[in-house]
């Protein structure tokens, strides 16, 4: 395992995979220096403790920056397509994570965006790559994935009810009420509420408006228990005992059997 | 397919169907419409925009208009039974999305009744007719509707303790806290608070009432559960694929076969 | 059907059951009294409203208890054993749904407790008896019932993480948030936030008060989560295909044998 | 039963067991003066009711933690190492449980703390030792445990969301709204608005602030449903009893029987 190898493929194996000792180490010190910088960008946001610490968070940011930069240049470097991992999402993820920095030199404010950092961090089920968590990651994302089509058919709906009762509510509450003076103001109302997120910051004060509001609540019960219901299928589905196999058949090459099969289930085959 | 045909069927086709270029073109086209009308209609609401812009507005809103009027009486026209077609769901909600228009030349504020128009965007589950969409949305629908009768018992029983809380709650804080002036205004905030929305717009004052409305909202916890839990069931109930048929195999009499089963998974025999 | 019978059986079948066309009709005007009374009640309790049709109010409240004292009356008389039907849930009810009104005659005040009628609405169930609501009702029930014990688990670990932080926000706030004052209105403001409820009365204002009430709000979403987990669980479980019949094995008397079951899986005798 | 035992043995059976009538007794006499401390420390708490009453919770308080101390001993000297209870999860929560009460002699304000005697509650389960609770419990227990894996992968990406949005939300609102004035404060309120907790003290004022807060609860919506589904999948896999085993029968290879099964179902033939 020590035996000399060439630099390039080695500082590959360290950087980009998480199967070595030396790897994990790695990923696990940039998950620390990223959460670090998370902090420190927002702790400095904070005025009282800016004017007191200000000049350690630089000092903390700048070194980190130069740090990020050295480790987006290392992993230009060893790669064997520079610009194909310069062009993939982590890639761009990673650029995206040091330019805030260089930029605040010239446009203030930019600072904060440094937080895209926080995108990296994504790279944390990369280390316990070995472990069952990227399996679970793994099932969440297939149930997620094969969820889409019914959350849009979902999402659609919710949309267009929203777009509907917000409007009603503007009629209904809109002349006397300071917070449904306009359509996307009503709008955004019936988000808040249909949700159940209910801020309060403008409620309904009309009976009519009360009566509307109340349909709308009584009807974002059902509507909540939906999205819960495709999760809890779809994970179900993706999982235990009636998930097929990844055997395939010998002679038909057919796949999906179940864990119990003994012979294909189209074409008769004898399976392994 | 570029073939000479006569003009109705072919209108018919593009207007009514999604199967061909020309019909997914023309729907696409229409849904866009449709938000642009929309967004229209609620940017038009603000006070400050519509002061600005407001003839621009009031351009864009009477072409469209005039749009859908056309395209209306071209549904109309090619249909082969154009008064069945004008009474059903879909022609109704047509018709309905261009009368406020024109009702507006006779009444001022009737114009923001034009957002039935967004029940027109259902549409858009045709436009993906031939993809997997369809048979998603329609899980969902069979799911929702295998689920009315639960969602029925379920809703009235949320009713009755909403109403006897919402009573009790009168009693008890009534006399002290505006919020709670009347029986009405009391169930309202039952509502407010089983969905857990909780605008805070009224909120308990008594420790009495405090009691009952901690009762209330550890019990709308499990409440909330048996929606999500109904929901669950159903969807999960719905979609076959994977669940297994109820057929036999007649060799060896075993069961738990596919739907795509041809042959018995256990002893290889011809199923049916 | 119509041929002369014994009239209190006959008087029986009318108001207890709801299998004849005649029972049916007497139930659903039954309920419709009811909910009369229940809105009366409600609309009577706004000031503005008695000022205006106090009297109308007052002649319905007491023409429908003058109503529900004769059908309380007939129920008495027509059953086999007055007494216990006296002391059975619905009797009790029953009784209860008319006390207030006479109550009122003598200690003001006591007319909205008439709004317990509204429990007398879950004979709503009973009309649907021969439709399949009352079969959902009863999977819903038995789905409840089964999962009193995971509930029972699942309410005392959440109320003892309630009490604990709630006091620790008492510890935390307290001295300088009235909204914390004593531990019980911290537990209250628990409960209120645990839920998702959220109504914003009070809110922390330290840091630490800010990080702790993330803490458990980041827990509520898992919390949120269990019986959800729970109902859908034992939703599913109560029906469809795994569901047990009722059938009996006419060899042992054992019960609960699949639907395709064709010898009882306990002696292996043959079932009907 | 009553034949005399070593009474170390006898004493440790009633403490530390909860199979006899003795130690169920006991075990509920516990359980009832932790809640009547714990109840006790609330109403203390209360300004209003320590003046009047202060004395007397005083005596209640200081009465039961003698006889907490007392059980301590007893517990101590009964066990057969008394480091090792001393050490355990429970010995140290019982010794937690009375620590605060002899604190507040030298420090004020440490009285507060004796709540850590809920969490002695937490033993409540094994007073239902012998029933169906335990198992309950212990389904929950297989399935918060069996779903850690998939929540910390779902935790960590509401987390990056959440440090993505509050910072984004401090770019947008910070300026104009103290709520939003820094990025913990930020993130304080996406952590509020993502739960679906909406306390409304802060509130996004401008327009591009709403338009995120709505794109933050329509993706909360989706965020929600994943744990709800995680926790509804790994309890339906937990609980076997109706999951069919995946014992064949040696007659007729049909599949699909119960736990309980002795004989096939489909063909009466004896199962192993």
């Amino acid at each position: 395992m020590t035996e000399p190898r060439p630099t390039r493929e080695h500082l590959y194996e360290i950087i980009f995979e998480a199967d070595t000792r030396a790897g994990r180490a790695f990923d696990l010190a940039v998950l620390l220096l990223i959460v670090s910088s998370i902090v420190t960008v927002m702790l400095e946001s904070v005025p009282r403790l800016r004017a007191r610490y200000g000049t350690w968070f630089d000092t903390i940011e700048w070194t980190l920056t130069v740090l990020f930069t050295l480790e987006y240049l290392a992993r230009l470097s060893c790669v064997r397509r520079p610009l194909r991992y310069a062009w993939s999402l982590f890639g761009v993820i990673d650029l995206l994570a040091i330019l805030p920095s260089y930029l605040s030199l010239f446009a203030s404010g930019t600072e904060s965006l440094v937080v895209i950092r926080a995108l990296r961090l994504l790279r944390v089920f990369r280390v316990f790559k070995l472990a069952r968590f990227l399996s679970e990651a793994d099932v969440l994302l297939r149930a997620l994935r094969a969820s889409v089509p019914k959350m849009t058919v979902f999402l659609i709906t919710v949309l267009i009810i929203i777009t509907i009762v917000g409007t009603a509510m503007y009629l209904v509450e809109g002349a006397e009420n300071p917070g449904f003076a306009n359509i996307p103001q009503s709008v955004y109302w019936a988000i808040v509420t249909v949700t159940t997120v209910g801020f309060g910051d403008s409620v309904p004060l009309t009976t009519t408006g009360k009566l509307l509001a109340s349909l709308l609540m009584i009807t974002g019960f059902g509507i909540l228990a939906v999205p819960s219901g495709i999760m809890a299928a779809e994970i179900f589905q993706q999982r235990g005992p009636r998930q097929p196999t990844t055997q395939v058949c010998p002679e038909c090459l057919a796949e999906g059997h179940d864990h119990d099969a003994a012979f294909c289930k189209l074409c008769g085959g004898k399976l392994n």
